[in-house]
């Protein structure tokens, strides 16, 4: 393994991360906050970083496993630093809270161990969402789109950050892939900071929204979440930008070079407006009795659909006293999850599609084992390599679901909090059932099931193969 | 689609249930009860089953097709006529309760809707556990093992009916494999009727409770369950003879003609009893501290260890009194069920073991991507077929699961009662957690629930494609 490439990637990444860490601390400063901690751990991260920056490689030439070890290091790293200002703060006392609350960040997950948000200095407010921005897209693509880097290898970094089972190049360089990427990322971002101080909201609390929306994140700047701004309007853009941000970047890309059309014919695009739509519908029939207007359930029903499916994980009304059935769906949300390539966490939608279909297949297959069915998704034949990788992902995705679960069982919560918890975790969503619900948090569980499920929340956003094959190859080396 | 066939196949079977039907009869009639209602719908299921064999068939040749729905079809009709006693006689006066009860009873469930068990007739009880016996090995089974069939073509049959991702013919003729296994299902049943017999229970206490482990079904005939014989040998006697009908009867096949040393080789088994062996020890260390005493502990974790493993589901104890950790392991046990080829339902742990290296080997071809690793059980190579399948049964076991959970969620329980009383069915356990925990029973769901449940128990018991396939030829014909 080309260990001292993997050194550079991690050092760029913490360089990044020192720069990135100036914007809360600038943030104090308008705020007349002392925020000198953030100065010192850009300070401290940027260091670090260039240390490693400075390990000269003998070769740039990186592979798959390569790819995977320097993304697990990189977020694992990235956590720690991300965590300490918070300490040092005094906003999340403990390190083992803070250092949740950051991998929940980074991961988009948005679940929050902090029982007052609204207590947070506002640099650390600002950081908390930040992160959700910066892991959204993922920091090594962000990387690859501001520095040169050596072209083809660097899409093995790609592969391993950017969410969903194919990672197609938009165009032939990684490096203009990535620039792409995050210029409608950040052009959508601006777009709805404006929408959402048009809604009255001042411009930090707007931006840090979209940051939490961006990401699909899910942090709020307040305590009572997103109905604390008391704005039908609010409520209703939210959850319109996390149907954008949970959609495949690269729709956005043909849209923009004129190729329209061949977007909007997205097999994808079509299930995961359907589910929408169908959720929305079903959750609204339940609730409309409990809302006493169609319009009100409309609304809140088509906000959680969308703070689910997109797994932010945005709160407002407490599900846990809808009727049970919609539950049962915003449980099955949060195993969907967003569409591939796109900030959303979960199975992915085109995921599902393809389990959906391999398993029609095999039905046709039975019916009549001589003709041979091949699956296909937008016209194109889904290779077998494709498929059984798309299997085991799922197999192991709910194997750490059970694993996580288990270990935070012993805490003693019941096992609708337990199971939920650990699925929010994995899928990267936020809020869960019970002792999770919407207007619970994270607070109370112990040390070990932090620890356990920061672990899950990394294994979920960077899709659990990367830090197993970092494990694997970090054990064989000895 | 061979419909005559078909028409022969289910007509031969309801005729064996109306032969099998006169045990309970008697049964009635030994206890002077007048139990008319076995003997008239004996004729009846018999009459009917005489028209369906009138039919002529052009060809005795049938494909899989023909084997999944006659499947389909004698499952559920036998479970209607095996309803209709309950009906009559009182013991069951609903019949959505009767049929449920039925299905629960040949699926090998053990999911009751009976609130005083005590009170039901003697021959009502033993028709009730011996749909166990009936369904565990499988009435086709048997008619392919006492009845002149056509030769190779009852494999199709076979298939459909005898759990597990691989059916291998112990001896080149169907027909003499369907011999042997219940011959040796035989033997095993009345070997526990002995045994319980020296524990103290009445010969007809001792059957019907073996009827219930042999077929791994769960049904008791005390309210208490179990635990009614206040006898600790009673206790180990039950789940000792669940283990063994929780492995593949392959096994004992092989150890009857000498080849003992290739059985103790099977990995399925030393999968099995390593679950066993981990899963008892982890949960008698959670419950040391309630019972007092290490034995009782130990005693108490093995009953409930493989009453849930092999899916027979007979309760004792109030698990739901333990620590939380305990009822994950129950929940993953829940999923995991016993060896293909047994008469234990859920995933089967050859099917696990499966999923498990297929996604080692995927992680192994993302290291290494130019070697080729194969999956292999038993040092033979697994084919891709295979793997397809049972990736693809995965995924339809926990679609099911999630819509058996949503439609009886509408009746208002909690999260964990709807998810654990689906996955109870689609696993053909019996208790679940909390409103389905095993103090508990199913009669409080609606009747559209009871029915949606009733089909999911089929679903687990003859592994979904019988039923899909069946369901499509029959759309498709019109």
């Amino acid at each position: 393994m080309n260990y001292r490439m993997i050194s550079r990637i991690v050092g760029l990444a913490l360089l990044i991360e020192g720069g990135l860490m100036l914007l809360p601390f600038v943030a104090g400063l308008f705020y007349s906050e002392r925020s000198w901690e953030f100065l010192c751990v850009a300070l401290a991260a940027a260091a670090v970083g260039l240390l490693f920056v400075l390990v000269k490689p003998k070769t740039s030439t990186i592979y798959a496993q390569e790819g995977f070890v320097s993304v697990t290091l990189v977020w694992l790293l990235m956590s720690v630093f991300g965590a300490i200002p918070f300490v040092i703060s005094g906003d999340i006392p403990r390190f083992v809270d803070a250092f949740f609350e950051t991998v929940s960040g980074f991961t988009t997950t948005g679940a929050s161990v902090v029982n007052n948000v609204e207590g947070m200095s506002k640099a650390g407010l600002f950081w908390r969402s930040f992160t959700h921005w910066i892991g959204g897209m993922g920091v090594l693509v962000f990387i690859m789109a501001v520095l040169p880097m050596s072209g083809d290898h660097s899409m093995h970094i790609m592969r391993a950050e950017v969410p969903g089972p194919v990672v197609g190049k938009l165009v032939p360089r990684a490096k203009e892939t990535a620039k792409i990427l995050y210029l409608i990322y950040a052009g959508l971002t601006i777009l709805e900071t404006f929408f959402l101080m048009a809604g009255g909201m001042s411009f930090f609390d707007a931006l840090l929204h979209a940051f939490g929306t961006a990401g699909t994140g899910g942090f709020s700047t307040k305590n009572a979440g997103v109905t604390a701004f008391n704005s039908p309007y609010i409520e209703v853009v939210i959850p319109v930008f996390l149907m954008l941000f949970g959609i495949n970047f690269n729709l956005y890309y043909l849209i923009l070079i004129g190729k329209g059309k061949e977007a909007l014919k997205s097999e994808e695009l079509h299930v995961y407006l359907l589910i929408i739509i169908t959720a929305t519908l079903s959750i609204t029939a339940g609730i409309t009795g409990l809302f006493g207007s169609f319009g009100t359930a409309l609304r809140t029903a088509f906000f959680y659909v969308l703070s689910i499916l997109t797994t932010a994980g945005f709160t407002g009304a407490d599900y846990m006293q809808w009727p049970q059935y919609t539950l049962i769906i915003i449980v099955v949300l949060m195993f969907i999850g967003g569409c591939a390539g796109s900030t959303g966490g979960g199975m992915k939608v085109s995921r599902v599609m393809l389990l959906i279909k391999n398993s029609a297949a095999e039905i046709h297959h039975m019916i009549s084992p001589r003709r041979v069915k091949k699956v296909r998704l937008d016209g194109k034949v889904v290779e077998d390599g494709v498929l059984k990788t798309v299997s085991s992902f799922f197999f192991l995705y709910l194997f750490v679901l059970f694993a996580c679960a288990f270990i935070i069982s012993f805490d003693g919560f019941d096992f609708s909090t337990n199971f939920t918890a650990s699925l929010s975790c994995i899928s990267n969503i936020g809020p869960g059932l019970s002792g999770v619900g919407p207007t619970e948090n994270y607070y109370a569980f112990s040390a070990v099931s932090k620890y356990v499920m920061s672990l899950t929340m990394l294994l979920g956003r960077l899709e659990i193969y990367p830090i197993v094959i970092t494990v694997i190859s970090l054990v064989k080396r000895k």
